[in-house]
């Protein structure tokens, strides 16, 4: 405990967060934190994605409709309050949302010129979510998917990444949504615990089935050649 | 085997089949075959789909783009060549895909008047599926998540369900899509040797997590109330 009982209590440690949608200039972050995911997750044998590939799918033009396609939430810290900019309010469809977290003391992250924000004003990017619209047959009703939370180990076990899956959960409710899903691997215990804690259920029996590489591009010949068309 | 080795072989079963896209006049029998899906995975407790929340959702004004948003395709079959009609033709985005099916002997559908096609000409709904684009961060490309797969009991065992999902592979594959994707029931093992069969690989790692009902909808509130938002 770095806090003290005394009378007069001492300057509390705090970091201010914002959660705001992304844009272009948010691509290189967003790339380093994608192959920082992949470390985590023992994955990067299918690290594959590119500045250049994330730009053209995520940031089209026209832009894509927030939470009605593919849609990218990153969460930034500060050691000052955050403001606003005009171009944040802007927005479309997302207000972001600000909070201040108590520190139980200060620390470095040492990546923190690596991921400054392209919004200046001192902002790290300390995260980011995506997350797109799934569908519900039985419901008969859409839902959201979020493909990706991550928060950079600096800033992990402060509730960041409650923040985003809420808000996502937020957005879902107020779209009337049947469902927020999202995938765990089931050796990551303490991930399957907090999301419990947040309401969500996991699914013992469904796996996933994927269909990738050589497998499927040769779907794209097969077919025509072979499958007795008429 | 009902077929005879003879000189003169008699004339062989068949059926012809026709895989299209689904159109606001196929919700009556896709919200039948939702229903008899959800018999089947014994899921009938999470079965709330109505008639209007499908159409609304599924078939909005303008409608949906093919493969872009939700899509459903519908398969039909027929005891006689199949003839695409010039509105089956103009189905933007997917040319409608017909074959011919040989079978080991003739037999009834018991629900062929309650699945008629409303395309008319004797045409009986077998089947659909359901899918839309999903998105890898780690391949930075889009995908397509097939959400479900159904075939009636009646016209199972014959390769319909393969067609389905090689026309979605055969779409993904042509996009440049990264991956295929869909769930399974872990103790579906006919479903499962029949996926990996078409290539797929089945994830033993991953868990899919569910927010739904209260618990989801009370984000819609608490968010605000709570969160510390400055």
């Amino acid at each position: 405990m770095s806090t003290s009982g005394g009378a007069s209590p001492p300057e509390q440690p705090e970091v201010f967060t914002r959660i705001r949608l992304a844009d272009r200039r948010d691509v290189p972050n967003i790339h380093r934190l994608i192959h920082q995911m992949a470390e985590f997750e023992l994955l990067t044998d299918l690290f594959s994605a590119t500045e250049s590939s994330l730009s053209s799918t995520l940031f089209p033009s026209p832009p894509l409709l927030p939470f009605h396609s593919f849609t990218v939430l990153i969460l930034e810290i500060s050691q000052s309050p955050i403001h606003n900019a005009a171009e944040d309010d802007s927005d479309q469809g997302f207000r972001p949302i600000t909070c201040r977290i108590a520190l139980k003391s200060t620390f470095a992250d040492p990546e923190e010129s690596i991921f400054a924000s392209p919004r200046g004003d001192g902002l790290v990017v300390a995260g980011f979510l995506l997350c797109f619209p799934n569908y519900s047959t039985f419901m008969g009703r859409p839902g959201i998917y979020v493909e990706d939370i991550f928060v950079r180990e600096s800033w992990r076990r402060l509730g960041m990444g409650k923040m985003m899956l809420a808000a996502v959960a937020r957005e879902a409710a107020r779209m009337g949504c049947g469902r927020v899903e999202w995938c765990v691997l089931d050796w990551n215990k303490n991930a399957i615990a907090f999301y419990e804690g947040m309401g969500a259920e996991v699914l013992p029996q469904w796996r996933i089935c994927r269909l990738t590489g050589e497998e499927l591009s040769k779907y794209a010949v097969d077919e025509e050649d072979s499958a007795g068309r008429r």
